[in-house]
């Protein structure tokens, strides 16, 4: 769950944004028809197995609209549901369970499907240590719930974006005049309490980062090879992540290496939504 | 493309808010190695098959933070693009190229993974006259360039959400007391320049739907036969939407229906994303 | 009255910016002699005759102030009221009653003069089965009000703006080479729950946009006697609008033509305002 | 004009929400059969006598929408204008005349038949040295601009809101204890700037609130014998202001009396709009 | 205090933008270890003797994250405190306690600081009917906050901002061409409410004020002999304010010389704050 | 200075939030006496000797207000200047230049007197190798004017806000169950590019710290001796900070225990404004 303050100053907003884009002004099928308060109850149903997320934010998709709805929970997140299962109940007037539905849904079904990829993901990994990062291939304004969805999913985060984490690449490096240059720069510059990670493509790279104090070295586009001669030289003196596809083919190698950290866009890009909806919709 | 007006009142402030979720006051890296200005030039470049879109957003990413960056496109929205195929190249200060990077990006990719499968489905519908048509199953905040992704790829917007279209499902029919009541209701509500669609799960209802006068009905969880006969009766006294998984399977038979329309979520819940990127980011 | 999930969205912020235009930081007479809260009650008084609208809206200028002040009211919306009728009773804290009273009541005003006007309109069309529509010619950042107080007036609503309906008028279609190539555009790219409606001067546009499959058709500048044979020809195939100064001497004429609609912007722009005030402020 | 600050800061703001009230997200009609920009122009013509005002605002809603679109304007606010009389000419993609036309009237015939009604009032007091003035029952969210016309047409500004002027009425009075008491507590709690006026309804406030050192005296509600009384013994010490109807028939009288100020809450609630309209827009 | 109404439309706002510059999405230290809310409570201490202000806004800023916080205080604004005297106690969710106290501080400080050190120069003034003014020296978006402090110090407010109060200084002169002609331009202008104020350099200005009719005259840059000239040409005729350096030496001179106001910069900005911690936070 | 995408995204409100602070609709004054632009030019002169700071943020005080506005600076921030120099010169429609000079030196002398404060102190520590750190007391929604302010006189920032950084302090351990427990649960929760500061009070945290991993450790409260043990121990495994009062006593004290960063609050809360002004307004 996002703590009441987080809530209030990032999560709501957006979420009221979401909502003021499927509403206009009003639910005008819904006003023809129901001039006056009148209330309901409606199930909220799994239509597939897989971790359900976003709980929460579902919820706060009808308390938003009107603060008399109740939103009964019987799951939480991170439990692992099953297709029939019945995961909660909201009840109030009807015509905000019609309104809140779509929006409610859509991103229970978004964090839902990222927590269930992530999830098994990091099934592949377990037992081994390594970390599975997210990146932020995220989808535009929904970072925060896209990256709450991958620790629920039992992922880690890696930066939030590019104020509060330092990464260099190499048009930085070739910008500061090396590597060694770039990482005195940005202990320089950025406030103390960042970590710098210098992405290398070769070993002379690795060997630079490892000395100019480097605290995180993304090992980028390298053979298995010289992945395990740069693990071994760096031999503790920094983390180290590796960037790219993780398959059922290639995670045991990766895995072998002795990396500390391994991270995916697919998480949030490529995540197939979960499939939940909202039934026997019912006047109370 | 969007038009200048719809870009200035809704899209660009989408675009802005995506940016700002990405550089919360700076990028902290960029800024630790170069502090002026510096000119570059990075091309865009296709990874996969598709239906390209998004363009002109990939575009505002970068303007929106720097009206002097310069964006060539050799595409535009709506092309077929190959794997490997330079569509287009950014010039301008290299800090703003690093960090609109990522923004444009997110967006270029999920909206040309839409249009690309948009366009796969519209084309087992092709000289059926039967159009293809979206949901509200969208991300959140991202409507707007989800419909849009739609129309590049060959579908129809269905209604943009609660507030410009009239849809009667049970729920409504049951306050207003029969279809009949409901239609009538709608009409006399809503701003007369509204089509009134109901949503029908038995040929009793279809009949009161069209003597209702509903300019639309849309077929729900109805077997074939039965639509068949829906289709019959209804006998273009009113158009007719038929909701539901469009498989290759199942496309044959809704096709030789009659319909007029086919509705699917899938278009935008699930189209996985194309992917592309920036290479080649260099001084000039 | 407003829906509350309308209220919320879209009703409240504009009353809220009303407030802040007339009060930049507080009210300054009230808060030098009056440091403390006061508890107190005043009268809504109805000054004239007519038809009482916007009570909500009222009543919302006090509680968005301070949410503990009870607005007590014995007259709805859509009431006949009487010059010198006591119509509510507002009991709080004397300094938000001091600072919600002009807000409310520039409101209160505005709405019921609408409403009364729109409703003597109406009044003519009695019996005929012809509707009355407002137009978009209201005062700038007051739509959703006047257009509300239309429909309480016993008007009905045209389309709310620019995106929630299609009006094909000379300019568009010489833009897209006809009438029926204008009303193909409209249905290929407009969402498909947009009615299209063409705005025609002459005998051979009213056949064209019938031949198109336009749903409405508008009669523009039209003479009696062209506006007849336009009504014989179409013979119910479209719906049919007028638009034009409705006055008690046109309006028997109108009505023998059998159209469907008229639309009159004076309902919005020229209706006088309702004299209403606040009297007998005391404290309790 | 609104100087350049004023026109940022408080005035493109209204216009733009006023835009967005009219285009939710796009103009689909004209999307529809222009999706290319187009150039062409189209005349502003005057469709009534009386005095213009608002042509910068009118200029606005197209600047806004545009800032390529040139509008070139023949007349200036204040001006003497006839019916028939071309008086400005808008120039650029009609997809923007097109979408701005609305907005732009809706202001610009408010405005103007505000600062014709003023005017009107206004010559009823000319020679008398009496100042016309306006008061808070305006349009909301219209403030700046009705107050703004009254001034165009020749009247002048009383407070703009509660928070930039001190008005002691009874109920101010009733908890500050007395007129002296409250005249010193707004004088010790008010930025000193401001001047402290106070609303009278006998001759023993007259005298209580000169004698208190009101700088502006207000009465209220009086009897011509009795304002005659309290002008004599006011005698210069204290400005005077009448609110209250001016007709034809009234306003000798109130001319004779020697007071400075008279206000009209008319002069903005009740001011008939002014015919205006867009004419002959073509391509070029 | 402020005033529900002014909290609510100028206090709050600022409040929270400031709360978010200091939790742009989470507090991730807390989060990190306190997943659940627990209740706990802490001791707001003073540091440092001086007079207490701010405490509404300190307590505001627990409030606006979790209005189920609460506040206890044991002195108010104006107050005398003591060096390690306990003043209040805030009880809620540590986690919020955590968050808001920063924020809360950071105005706490800033206002009694401002507050003390005004009231230390208002001390020096007792007794000679001057009153002590501000200016428009502020931090900037803090100037609410600033200019109550000086009220509670025992100043009064000049001009809130260029807005809501006339000073024609010489710049304004010229462009109008003379005292007499700036004057009666700013009469005709500005809301009939305002008080002109005219700033002066010389006694011929001082003479054209007086007969332009200025209500404030400000001496600026007098020497003491000019300065007691102009007092004596003005005798009465309007108020006097003189701007500059107060301290303990020149400050007998000026008392002497018969002015009403004397207005200083230094109180807003180069208050030092005063010292005040939270302590003792624990479980409950 | 600021980057342009720093500046438009997190700068440019800010400093238009203050302008608005200062001009609520028009500044009445000048709009008085001048109806129509004129151009002119004013000095920017320094009234003392120190580290001028804030320059792009003074020019843009003007250039948002009217983007012709001309800003010529002959300093550039972190330069040494003498009271009397000429630092700058602004040239454009003098109406502009009345209303934005105080918004442009409010924020100038701000920053200025905080980059001269951080640079006298950061000048007892020079050859030292200790950095000089800010603290979060800065002036409410001044943050990242202030943190800016102590770059540029010599120091370097400390975490942003509560969510950029990680800081476990007392109650944090508390709740963790030990230092131990916090740091691993500090490790797992906050994305990773985080460091992991711990506060400590006694030599048994410095160890439990140092064994848990955390990357700085912040001495609070020690003796000298205490201090000197701790770093011994510590002996580079870990970063360590000093908070505290930093005075020329204490000073040569602190440099000799060898630790790596000593953090101030006086910085931000205390540093008196730099006097500027702005000479010589003339037309031109």
């Amino acid at each position: 769950m996002f703590d009441p303050i987080t809530l209030k100053l990032s999560v709501d907003p957006l979420i009221l944004s979401a909502i003021k884009e499927d509403v206009t002004s009003e639910d005008v099928t819904t006003n023809s028809v129901m001039p006056q308060a009148c209330q309901g109850s409606v199930d909220l149903i799994c239509k597939e197995d897989g971790i359900i997320c976003g709980l929460q934010v579902f919820a706060r998709a009808f308390e938003l609209l009107d603060e008399k709805v109740n939103v009964e929970l019987f799951v939480q997140d991170g439990e692992q549901v099953k297709n029939g299962q019945l995961m909660g109940r909201v009840t109030g007037d009807i015509r905000v369970l019609l309104v809140g539905e779509r929006t409610g849904l859509n991103y229970l079904q978004r964090m839902s499907g990222i927590a269930t990829y992530t999830h098994s993901i990091a099934a592949l990994l377990e037992g081994s240590g390594i970390k599975l990062l997210d990146t932020r291939k995220t989808s535009p304004n929904n970072r925060i719930f896209e990256k709450y969805a991958v620790r629920i999913g039992g992922g880690n985060n890696h930066r939030y974006n590019l104020t509060d984490g330092v990464l260099l690449k190499d048009n930085h490096i070739g910008a500061a005049g090396g590597v060694r240059e770039a990482v005195a720069m940005a202990k320089e510059y950025a406030p103390f309490v960042r970590k710098i990670e210098v992405e290398v493509e070769t070993l002379d790279m690795v060997k630079e980062a490892v000395e100019a104090g480097a605290d995180i070295i993304m090992l980028d586009n390298m053979s298995h090879d010289t992945m395990k001669q740069a693990v071994d030289f760096i031999s503790g003196r920094a983390e180290i992540e590796v960037s790219g596809n993780v398959t059922k083919e290639n995670i045991a190698k990766l895995i072998d290496l002795g990396v500390d950290y391994i991270s995916s866009g697919a998480l949030t890009h490529s995540a197939p939504i979960m499939d939940i909806s909202l039934k026997n919709l019912h006047r109370i």
